[in-house]
């Protein structure tokens, strides 16, 4: 009997399985370090204990995208060990924030399933969850990736694909209890541009760059335990390039956002989700925003900006599909967020 | 009078002779993000405060070769400076297990001299121990170095080759206080094998490949405190490569094993170790495990598995040697070690 | 508006203008853990609690170059965004040390103007103060950097140039309350020599070298959130390289530099400092001191050193400038400061 894992193919998947992901993780101060190390990530919120708790926190908690990428790279064994592609995000939400010492565990449930017409693979949907050691749910996202079919005879699972909202609505996001930026320091902060400041389809170019190294998108994508093997083995793709996880590229066009966004303090909600080309060392990374809309919180001083958030290679702010309406071959992701600042 | 640590030359062994080792060192939760980032480590234990709290543990400990490198780093100046070859390990065990907040500090006593019939060198034997901050010895093992003569006039000490165990016996292998794999979650642990799923002469291969970068051995080697110039200086070789240090292989292969052997949570003992080829930068790294004996131990669900570990840069799984009774040009790595996994 | 940080221009500097400086930062043990994987870091104060606490401290601080990369980090984005060239450091005092879990920011002032003849630039002088989260002074010291001017026909402000102390007085250096080197631990220090063992004139070879890496300098300017351009993009610079930023050769060097200065534990003062030329990947740097001074403290059993740094990548021990007076063309960097050593 094979002891390794092979992964699960397309049609391992049925509708309503839960899959209990496992390796628990329990965060420290170590993995914000890192972060910092390896992302210009500035923002004051999860920077400082006493910006934090000057904004109504106990403390600075981890980046979101931390929790994000934990969370994430527990499902990789199960969900995407034999993908094809990594096709999108959907309604995905910040519950609570992650605080240094927090254990953290992820769950998926099957919510969709199509074959392709090819016979070949198919598209599963995901929701995952990510728990603390209380039981109590961090995030949640939708995912769907393409998986290839282990066994090509296996016969096509009915087809199924969930009804997903294009935009988190703003009604259902989550603010941290007690986050309050009504004594908000902008200066300490970085800029002073508040939530007031911000219209819908403005684009903010980001200015700075930075090169891709293989060690550092190594280190960061082993620090979310994410095993694919593509990450890592250089003789794995004909090219002997080692294909960058897309959440690398996540962090960075966020941390590079801070020029233009340094009050964007928190991620509150992803809407949509799409890695446009695939990037490899020695690309260097630029970011662009575009606000996508506007929304009120409850909270004391906290309002809720959408933003599309564009990692490209060379193509200039603003730019981000062709002619023929797909991606430009410069753009590297295409995200759309909820991000929440000082009124 | 020079003030530079020009290291110990073989005829500055004496047998008998003990040697308190520099720089103690304090270690946390940076630590164990670190070694994640460098190495696809997953082991549940050494990953959550809760999965080794239901295992009986008070928190997760620090995997067990933060411990060993942390040890061995702090020899470096005063035992392998001066080192041609690393020759080998013996007798050793994990006594306590390290946890963050511990400082640590090295201990080496000379068990054994033989200077080589050339009269250039000699190889020298040490017992180290690591101890805590209580002064409890956390682990301890034999190593034994080929070291340069510094005055090639010097007398050849008598020969003392010490008898050393070719197998830790399972008996003397400590368990920690209070581990009990009784309520062992599989799920969460990555894998369903148990110990009683593997037999004595089973050849596990673990899959996944990772290419090495001079940043990750070199940051790797730097944690543990580890000095030895050929793994930092591009300068210092002829060929203008940086040797990479063994130790980073040894954490390599043993990440990668939990492709199989996701139950061998700890390292119980290192019965030998070979680096039989050098590593470098751009080599990608594979491993392979041979179950080479099983012993129970008194502690509720925990046995032990006596585990060969094979780090390679091409040759397939199960090949070690060639027809001449050496090391196949490909293998990197043969270590020998007991690991604690669940009944 | 535009919503990103061009910098500050030269004409945008007033004499006595302070300046509060963004981004607070919790440093930690992850921090740490992460400077002695990227600098070969010995110092036992800064390794060990347990040394610590035997050497009159509750803990092990961090160390010093950790709280002033963290406070200078912070100085870039209104400082030296637009800078030409970092020129040079005075007065540099290190008040307090910073512990794990504390909150560090910045705040200068600009304490001196002086337009180039050329009209295009000038010399901005500040003095910059890091605090702690109690409002307490870590640490503060001037430097000096060329800026460029925005607008070429802002008219020139009047000159000042501060008077600057050449050295900072011993008797003006803080050493850390409580600390006391009576008792200390030469073996676990790692070498025997004391203050007494320093001669003014001495010049110390620290042998060893480190190649430097892409992946390494970037992690590590990230780390202080410094985030001038020129280190991160290689597209930046018409050569096509990254810039290596001035404090990873100054941490590089201090680390460098325990091979014969093991027990120059703290830093307590910064005289002068310049970065003779720039760095890139690639570079093999090594270090030699000089001894410049000597003088005692109030401390028990402490000490203090005037040691020269110099980083090289290839001139030998105790070459500095050529014929001509100027710096040669290998040398990196010129540091001159204050090291507090057991008597």
């Amino acid at each position: 009997m094979a002891k390794t894992n092979a992964g699960n193919f397309f049609e391992d998947y049925t509708l309503g399985q839960v899959l209990e992901h496992a390796t628990p993780r329990t965060v420290s101060g170590g993995e914000r370090a890192l972060y910092t190390a390896l992302y210009p990530a500035r923002h004051a919120l999860y920077s400082s204990d006493k910006f934090a708790q000057a904004s109504g926190l106990h403390a600075s908690p981890l980046d979101d995208l931390i929790a994000f990428h934990t969370v994430f790279g527990k499902t990789v064994p199960d969900i995407s060990l034999n993908a094809v592609a990594n096709l999108g995000y959907a309604e995905g939400r910040f519950h609570v924030p992650v605080w240094p010492g927090d254990t953290l565990r992820s769950r998926s449930e099957v919510i969709g399933l199509k074959q392709n017409s090819n016979g070949k693979s198919g598209v599963v949907y995901v929701r995952t969850e990510g728990l603390n050691q209380h039981g109590t749910v961090v995030l949640d996202y939708v995912r769907w990736v393409m998986v290839r079919k282990g066994n090509l005879d296996a016969p096509a699972p009915e087809t199924t694909i969930p009804e997903l909202a294009t935009v988190v609505d703003s009604e259902a996001l989550f603010v941290p209890e007690g986050l309050d930026f009504s004594h908000y320091d902008f200066g300490l902060a970085g800029e002073p541009h508040r939530w007031g400041d911000y219209e819908v389809g403005e684009v903010i170019d980001h200015v700075d760059g930075v090169t891709l190294e293989e060690a550092e998108h190594m280190m960061a994508t082993r620090l979310w335990q994410n095993t694919a093997k593509v990450h890592f083995d250089a003789t794995f793709r004909p090219d002997g390039q080692r294909l960058i996880y897309g959440g690398h590229i996540i962090s960075l066009a966020r941390a590079l956002s801070f020029n233009g966004l340094a009050n964007a303090q928190m991620i509150a909600g992803i809407n949509a989700g799409a890695h446009a080309n695939p990037a490899f060392a020695g690309d260097t990374v630029k970011a662009w925003s575009e606000v996508l809309g506007k929304a009120e919180t409850g909270a004391p001083g906290v309002g809720a900006l959408r933003l599309r958030l564009v990692a490209t290679k060379g193509s200039p702010a603003g730019a981000l599909c062709g002619d023929d309406g797909r991606y430009l071959p410069e753009v590297l992701l295409d995200l759309d967020y909820w991000a929440l600042m000082p009124l």
